[in-house]
């Protein structure tokens, strides 16, 4: 080790804190170490400049605080109380210590407020930026956790929160123009640039009975899928009655996209999309209410085996998500967001 | 998802297996759930092409293999119970599907004889080959545990193993000629693509009273160190008491270092350095020894905050390790393995 590693270390750890009981032994070590009794819910997620961001229009800040909530966002997924994140980070010379902290400061903010702890990580000379994150999660049952195999036929389909927003923050990033309001404007850049994890409204959906959760990363178009799939049914999606963002109808006319079309394909909204019996319907909305995540049902599950994205006229639409092995740019990104029959 | 993306993913599910009954979900979901009652032991490592490997030099299931022996080494180093593992990969076009799926039955056939289970991870297009591994182990508590801040004064300095075979692999990688008989050459170059975790050896001797433990991944020189800045004493090896691998006298030769000084600075042999009360070093022999890690005493722990590798004159040597910032090439790695007073 080098003086320069070392010193970057120790203000990488000087910048962390723990911010759980569970925690017994973080940074320093070959291995940390966390008290777990019951389940451990684990997810692993890479981001690669030129494909999950570009620094042309991220902050190292924005960046570490969106890794992080995307990577807990699959917490949220399946319904488990967030505990502890590593970070394995891959440095080219061109970004500095400076930036490298601004990233951790990031990632630690965001952790801080949802009672995460950093526990540990690695950093790498690379070519390109990559921030590969590890979360963990905590369940006392399983009965307590959802799945993406549990679709019923006869279940409903409903969502979190609203769509589109960050969808649209990218376009605008790209475009460099809108004409929105200022305040639109800026909600829907921190939902592109700055999304935060539905953890609480996870916990909640999976205990009232959710048959089977998934988190919107990728596009409703793709995860939607997912869970066809995974679940052996086939699944009903009505795009008009998707919730959008405020902004999204105007950000999808400069774009010539159908508002709904931008916010089932473009991704990266971390809202969460699920099925349930007809019967938990009241719970559910209570309690995604309640966790601040109000639900808003757009579709059914059928026998069968595929996802139907229906437009206004009942007319199947064919829509694609994002896509991690063959998107070779960020920019690519916004412009896979289009639709074709 | 494109039928490619899923196609590599159906095609990686297909060769990996559950080797632990802990595992109640693994692939397939948003997170793996696995059963923990205890402790859980995690670490993250990330290796890049072209500073911790070259293509031209290791085939990817080699690769699959030591990414995953070198981050269960962080366990064996801890004396945590190997068990489950996550593969967070960077893939470039130019590498085929085929040799994803050779790396991926490189890490699992090692996670398989290990009884750990792969079970999970994420794949991503980038421009330069990437593998973030997650590792978890466990342990029932933390008076079974190794870290690196207990070495205490008086302590005599332990290793398993032998030492150099890594090292002296990489040279001969690099220059294609060693001069060695066919079978001494064969395992040093084993020993470089194909490195074993001593998790056995870590788990009876953090049992067997250890102070401290550390595995050698960056080399003696880099590693000791660490022991001896997180403990906060001085830390006195002799070098010509280092248990070399058969051969790397002859490679040292070639590559004009002293044997000793190519062991201490090469790095990647992965065996366990740590230190121990004299009374506990007759269990310590015995246990290392049923693991099948024969300990070697190296020197021993006095007062003050240092590493001092004394030469056979008892002159101190000044020797590096690996740095992961600081080296751009896996050949400066090898470049790297010099004394320098």
């Amino acid at each position: 080790m080098t003086c320069r590693v070392l010193v970057l270390i120790e203000a990488i750890r000087a910048r962390l804190g723990r911010h759980s009981d569970r925690v017994l032994r973080a940074l320093g070590d070959d291995a940390a170490v966390v008290k777990a009794d019951g389940l451990v819910v684990t997810s692993v997620d890479a981001f690669v400049e030129g494909v999950h961001f570009r620094l042309a229009t991220t902050s190292l800040r924005d960046l570490g605080h969106k890794c992080l909530a995307a990577s807990l966002s699959d917490l949220a997924a399946v319904g488990a109380e967030p505990g502890e994140a590593y970070l394995a980070l891959g440095l080219p010379t061109g970004v500095a210590e400076r930036e490298t902290l601004e990233l951790i400061e990031g990632a630690e903010a965001l952790a801080e407020n949802l009672g995460v702890t950093i526990c540990g990580g690695d950093l790498s000379a690379s070519n390109e930026l990559f921030v590969a994150v590890t979360v963990t999660g905590h369940a006392s049952s399983e009965d307590n956790l959802a799945g993406r195999d549990g679709c019923r036929p006869g279940d409903l389909v409903g969502v979190t929160g609203r769509l589109g927003g960050a969808g649209a923050g990218l376009i605008m990033l790209e475009r460099k123009e809108h004409g929105l309001p200022v305040e639109v404007g800026a909600r829907l850049l921190e939902r592109q640039r700055r999304p935060w994890p539905r953890l609480e409204a996870g916990i909640a959906l999976a205990r009232a009975g959710v048959h089977a959760m998934i988190d919107l990363s990728d596009g409703l178009a793709s995860d939607a899928l997912r869970l066809a799939e995974e679940s052996g049914i086939e699944l009903v999606v009505e795009l008009e009655r998707l919730p959008l963002d405020e902004g999204v109808e105007a950000v999808a006319e400069i774009a010539g996209m159908a508002p709904a079309e931008l916010a089932a394909s473009a991704g990266e909204d971390y809202e969460l999309l699920f099925t349930a019996p007809p019967d938990a319907r009241q719970g559910i909305e209570t309690a995604s209410e309640d966790a601040g995540a109000p639900v808003t049902w757009i579709g059914e599950v059928r026998p069968g085996a595929a996802l139907r994205l229906l437009d206004e006229r009942g007319v199947q639409r064919s829509l694609r998500g994002w896509d991690h092995l063959d998107s070779r740019t960020a920019t690519d990104r916004g412009r896979r967001g289009r639709a074709s029959r």
